[in-house]
């Protein structure tokens, strides 16, 4: 009887462990259960679907179940629900979704990758709002976007998701409104650069509302503690929340926010499993300390390090900055280690600041467009420890050269020393992330 | 009496330097000679220029004299050449070249921003080429661009200048042939690299010849080894030669090509001379060797550092990689580093190497385009050494991840665990630069 993998969840975290697992042992019998219909579908897609840029539907499938089958003899069995782990014998309890039947299946090694959901506030009426996270919730959004010329959209938070639906929304011409609870939106940036997004958006003719606390949904309105704002629609954005709880089940240790907790090697607190993904902790790189962070770019790395190690390698997992990126039409948003808000509770709370007005090409290259740069550092090491960007075309990406600066434990005077790429259609002879770490520089002494 | 530092030259070398050193020290006396008509022009705007992007041709100007004079406090005479060194006495003869006066001006710090010439190739014919070095040679191209439609262009030489004037050109219709003496174009890139930009072009209907001997130019072609070569007009861009020859004279030791040798710390090896810009050597970051780089990021690094010490810091130059970034029209192009063709003789002699086409974005996203990144690494250590990419819009930039993890000394293991920005409109979830780690990293084992 040869060795058996057993992926709990089709998407990225598990296929990324299943395939590198593939890989290393070409011996090993893997069967994924995923609760869906699909496998590795790419949910960041979503917003651009609804927004009609991307048709049809199916392209958001990275990989089907009979391309697993086939390419890498992976078995994936759809809508099969792991209901329970024993890991002190090693089997899981299967329930075929289809038919209602329940079977128990043996493993060597267990991966958990049961993902994250959409967090759903007990308020009146919150049924009504629609959320973000699977490609039949996109099917249905696209539908609703193209009538929604003449509607009232209200939008429920304004972090990524809200501000990924808001233009999918605007591009349809409807009137949209972002409600977020707190006195900005964005919360991953600090309230000044979260001011340049609101202003970008206010300017496409997007509106934002911060500090609005909802208090339930009709027909009609989403009705809040300033009175009703009125909403044909409504699209709930306000966060994940692991599915850890299949695994704190099991007596497996969770951590932060009820994640799965991991060592750096991807395994749990209990033997031969592993997790990856939505549903895993993962370590932030500045700080050590433990952190959930559900993006895909940490599932897919993850899930390739448990792979790799469930496959007889001694591979760790590299810590995380939090880099983010996204886009209101023409305006680039990204983020990578602390902000001067998570400052506090670290041991970087004098860190040093300073943000930058530049362009993202020569100045007088057409298409120049503003770009507003935000480095902090610790002033006892000099060192980077964290970046912020809006601006214009080309701008987002740059946070590639401060997170990879962080990484390596740059300090400003080497980042200002960096040799970066200059070309008048591309960056000012200065990159404007260089200039930044100039005036920083001047602060730090 | 204060104390006084002349700069030589008025470009990005100098005028960095001028202006580092006046933030540095107000009681200095600050005087730039130059012997050209303008300060601080973006010669790299010349090309877009000449394509009809810019207009005036005043926008090429960084800042004026005057602007050097009321906001620094920075005289500059412009029109004024430098003829000669005395550095045991501390003086330079300087000419008025309108009224062609002489005269002995004092130091006690002396900057020597010579900067670079256009190659030209002593054959006969050779003045009917048009170099591209001055704003005044880009008042002239433009005219003759704009009436280009039914010319046959010639542009003798493939490398940045000459990619960048064929797009001019192929702007306005004209017919474009780049003639490369070469078996390929750019050859900072290695062949592989080179031949997709080759594509590219012929793709545009830029038509690019190799491995072409031109052995003069008569009214109407360019007359090669292999026949002539129809040409109304003939643009040349072979390369850049260091305006060394007045340190020279001076007794001040020359480097690579007859560029200015300097320091770490810009010092020449004059007491109390300097050197930055394109007339100065530099040093390689992966291999120690000193090179002549003749690039506006390099030359206002350097200016910066020179001013910075000559104004009483301890500023260390950064070395440098080369970094370079163009583009023929939606085609970008950028290398860093260590190519391929560049390790004989250096201590990298059995790197590895690998090559990944991706997609600049998701595959499913529009706009996703064709992405080539190629990284060099050390076998033993596996550390990165070098990268080149050539691929659609968002391509280009990406290189300055890849920079910044040479100079940090990143291994591609750490490559590959960097936490990049991935959202569907900026890149796949693993960016094209971490899949290439990924490919190598195999091959390193």
């Amino acid at each position: 009887m040869s060795e058996r993998l057993v992926v709990i969840g089709g998407d990225a975290g598990g296929m990324a462990a299943a395939s590198e697992a593939r890989r290393r042992r070409a011996d090993l019998e893997i069967v994924t259960f995923e609760r869906g219909t699909r496998t590795s579908y790419a949910a960041c897609g979503i917003p651009y679907h609804v927004a009609g840029m991307i048709d049809p539907l199916d392209k958001l499938v990275a990989r089907a179940p009979e391309v697993f089958r086939e390419k890498q003899q992976i078995e994936v069995h759809l809508r099969h629900e792991v209901v329970g782990i024993d890991s002190a014998v090693g089997t899981v309890e299967v329930v075929d979704l289809e038919s209602g039947a329940t079977r128990t299946e043996r493993y060597d090694h267990l991966l958990i990758g049961t993902g994250a959901r959409s967090v759903v506030p007990p308020l009146p009426g919150i049924e009504r709002a629609h959320t973000v996270h699977t490609l039949d919730d996109s099917a249905r959004l696209l539908e609703l976007a193209k009538d929604s010329g003449a509607t009232d959209v209200a939008i429920i938070g304004g972090g990524y998701i809200g501000l990924e639906m808001a233009e999918a929304f605007d591009v349809w011409g409807a009137r949209v409104v972002v409600l977020d609870a707190a006195e900005q939106i964005m919360r991953t940036l600090d309230a000044d650069m979260a001011a340049l997004v609101q202003q970008a958006m206010t300017g496409y003719g997007i509106e934002v509302r911060t500090g609005v606390s909802v208090e339930g949904i009709d027909e009609r309105a989403v009705l809040t503690a300033d009175g009703a704002v009125p909403a044909g629609l409504v699209v709930l954005g306000i966060g994940l929340v692991p599915n850890g709880e299949l695994a704190g089940a099991a007596g497996i240790e969770l951590g932060v926010r009820g994640s799965v907790r991991v060592d750096d090697h991807q395994r749990t607190s209990a033997p031969n499993v592993w997790a990856a993904g939505d549903c895993a902790e993962s370590t932030h790189l500045v700080t050590g300390a433990p952190v959930h962070i559900a993006l895909g770019t940490v599932a897919n790395k993850a899930g390739r390090v448990a792979g790799a190690n469930i496959g007889g390698a001694d591979l760790v997992m590299p810590r995380v900055l939090g880099t983010a990126i996204t886009r209101v039409h023409q305006t680039e948003i990204a983020r990578t280690g602390l902000s001067v808000t998570e400052l506090p509770g670290t041991a970087f709370e004098d860190a040093a600041h300073a943000t930058v007005e530049a362009k993202t090409r020569a100045h007088y290259f057409p298409g120049a467009s503003a770009i507003t740069v935000k480095l902090v550092a610790d002033r006892a090491s000099g060192r980077l420890v964290g970046g912020q960007i809006v601006g214009g075309p080309g701008a987002g990406k740059r946070i590639d050269t401060i997170a990879t600066a962080i990484t390596a434990g740059l300090t400003v005077e080497q980042v200002i020393g960096l040799d970066l790429a200059y070309a008048p259609p591309f960056s000012p002879v200065w990159d404007p992330v260089a200039t930044a770490a100039r005036i920083l520089a001047r602060q730090l002494g």
